[in-house]
């Protein structure tokens, strides 16, 4: 039977919760611990372990003066001891990505810690520079944090993490489909695809007919699906396919790549698979003396703060639903065992029109 | 003495990290298990027990045979019987605000995981509406998750939560400094008063003579610190002190305020307590027709993305160096106890110029 480990109280806190010089107990009472609850209901701390492990070796009217003296002094058994009889720690793995800024993956953080918290997990962080690194990262959490299982984003073809994680048999859910075979788990993403076909259309339903595409290099995986809804719309409508221009997530980068699709296509319109892309559209535009929305109209993708600022028409992903979803699909996935095939959830965009794609009829 | 909990081998997973149907093991050998270790070693689990926790009961060759298989197996306890022992976790608690957009904070976020990781500390995550329920929550990662302390953010006056801290003798530091006698804890912040006061004489020097101060409406704090850089600044260059005018941290209030300070102060040129605000100003600027860093020069704080596309001068928090600092300073209390006062770092954020605030002589 494993003791349980007592939480320090004011009167016996061990060297490393030794308050800071100068810190003195003030407003909190001192926290309950297995021996204060063995003081106020006068027995022994082994008994008041067996009454929270072994009730059974207990008799009755003990059992009911600890169990009264933990209600009366809040005693909470620690985690750590719960952690080794059940071997589930609540805590969930993600990887904070390495570009400081990125608004949807903070955002979904943010409502991660929400829905997960909601369900009594908690979200552990980690960093990693690339999928191997992550991979490292995974056994040591595992072995040296308890962690039940990870949400992992940013899925690409070839991922190597969740095949991994599936041979380990550790649970993952990821927010990002699998790209190509590499994954038999529980997912959630955005409709990126059905996002842009929702822009094109707007443009179109405005009078818009040439409608160019601002998208990044690789053509696979989320970069892919944003391309493809545009495509669709366009070629669905009839309108000329313009060759579209690409350039890395910078809007540095993005505002020569739309620079080079105004020289080489004439649009009249533009669907930036970004905001971050989108406002190197507008740098653009602006630079060359047009208005944004009057001359040229430009929607973007992730809805950020940027976008209301600069009046962007942009797409919205689901944030928390994603989120709410990501978290009830892991919690499944640890408290009952899979059986049946993994669920997939696939959620819509919604599309934020602002000034930049206002009615407009070339 | 505790035992060890095994972590979960292919073979022998509980039901809570069986795979999702379909998902099979391919890439990942097997991870090494207490049992796993024995049977390399030919011993029982309880010796290799005992050569982890109590070498001085094995005998020399047992141990040697129990010690390579271990290597050669790359087996690592699991940290829950580690933690009985050692009443440490190595987790961190840090709060994520509410609000799902500020980038000051997901900087430093991604910044202390780095920090931390470093140190081989993890980061924990958990939201909270007010202090009170943060408080409460306090309680909840220390029983259910046994967290070592908190890295807490957003210190402002009358923060009940270091003092309960303190008086519960809970490890903590925080980013922000004290801004009354609250705190008696190690903490890192930014000399926001410098930079305000960096920014007023940028612009001093290239000739402006009527500098506004566009700030939040609390001058305690973190908004007040800010406003006492500029006022030190006109006042030590005996500049007409401008009435300054007062938003919430958004853009579009701050848009309000800004007009407001225009109208009532015709500046030449506005510090701002945040890029937010200065994003504000600048929307009213232009839609007078006036042109930014021409007409009037503007500079925001925070240095966010937004400042780099919209050409703001803007002041950077050195976000990594205050991450080091606060995982340095909560690891050394964790590790040794204090045996000074606790320590304090201020650091000065830098003035990143740009075509807001470009030369002008009015």
């Amino acid at each position: 039977m494993t003791d349980f480990s007592e939480p320090p109280g004011a009167g016996a806190a061990p060297a490393s919760r030794r308050p800071a010089a100068g810190a003195v107990g003030r407003s909190a009472a001192p926290r309950a611990t297995l021996g204060s609850v063995a003081a106020l209901a006068g027995v022994s701390k082994q008994t008041v372990s067996n009454v929270i492990n072994a009730p059974q070796m207990v008799r009755g009217n003990t059992a009911s003066r600890v169990n009264a003296a933990i209600t009366q002094l809040g005693y909470r058994p620690h985690r750590a001891a719960a952690q080794l009889r059940t071997r589930r720690s609540r805590v969930l793995g993600l990887r904070i990505p390495n570009r400081y800024t990125d608004a949807v993956f903070d955002r979904f953080l943010h409502a991660l810690t929400d829905a997960a918290g909601a369900l009594d997990y908690r979200i552990m962080l980690y960093t990693a520079d690339d999928d191997t690194a992550e991979i490292r990262a995974y056994d040591e959490l595992l072995d040296g944090w308890d962690i039940d299982g990870f949400v992992l984003t940013g899925t690409h073809p070839g991922d190597e993490r969740t095949s991994y994680l599936s041979g380990a048999a550790v649970p993952c859910v990821t927010f990002g489909r699998p790209w190509d075979d590499s994954g038999h788990h529980p997912w959630v993403d955005v409709d990126g695809a059905a996002g842009t076909r929702a822009a094109t259309e707007h443009l179109i339903s405005h009078g818009h007919r040439r409608i160019g595409f601002l998208g990044w290099p690789d053509s696979s995986g989320v970069g892919g699906d944003r391309l493809a809804g545009w495509a669709g719309a366009i070629s669905a409508a009839g309108l000329p396919a313009l060759e579209p221009s690409r350039a890395v997530n910078d809007a540095h980068q993005g505002r020569a790549a739309a620079a080079a699709l105004l020289d080489h296509t004439q649009p009249t319109a533009i669907v930036c698979a970004s905001d971050v892309l989108a406002l190197g559209a507008i740098s653009e535009i602006t630079a060359r003396g047009m208005e944004v929305g009057r001359q040229i109209a430009v929607v973007g993708f992730d809805d950020t703060d940027i976008s209301e600022v600069s009046g962007l028409s942009s797409l919205a992903q689901p944030l928390v639903e994603v989120a709410l979803q990501s978290a009830r699909l892991i919690a499944a996935l640890l408290e009952k065992p899979a059986d049946g095939p993994p669920e997939h959830v696939l959620l819509p965009p919604t599309l934020v029109t602002r000034a930049s794609s206002a009615a407009f009829l070339p």
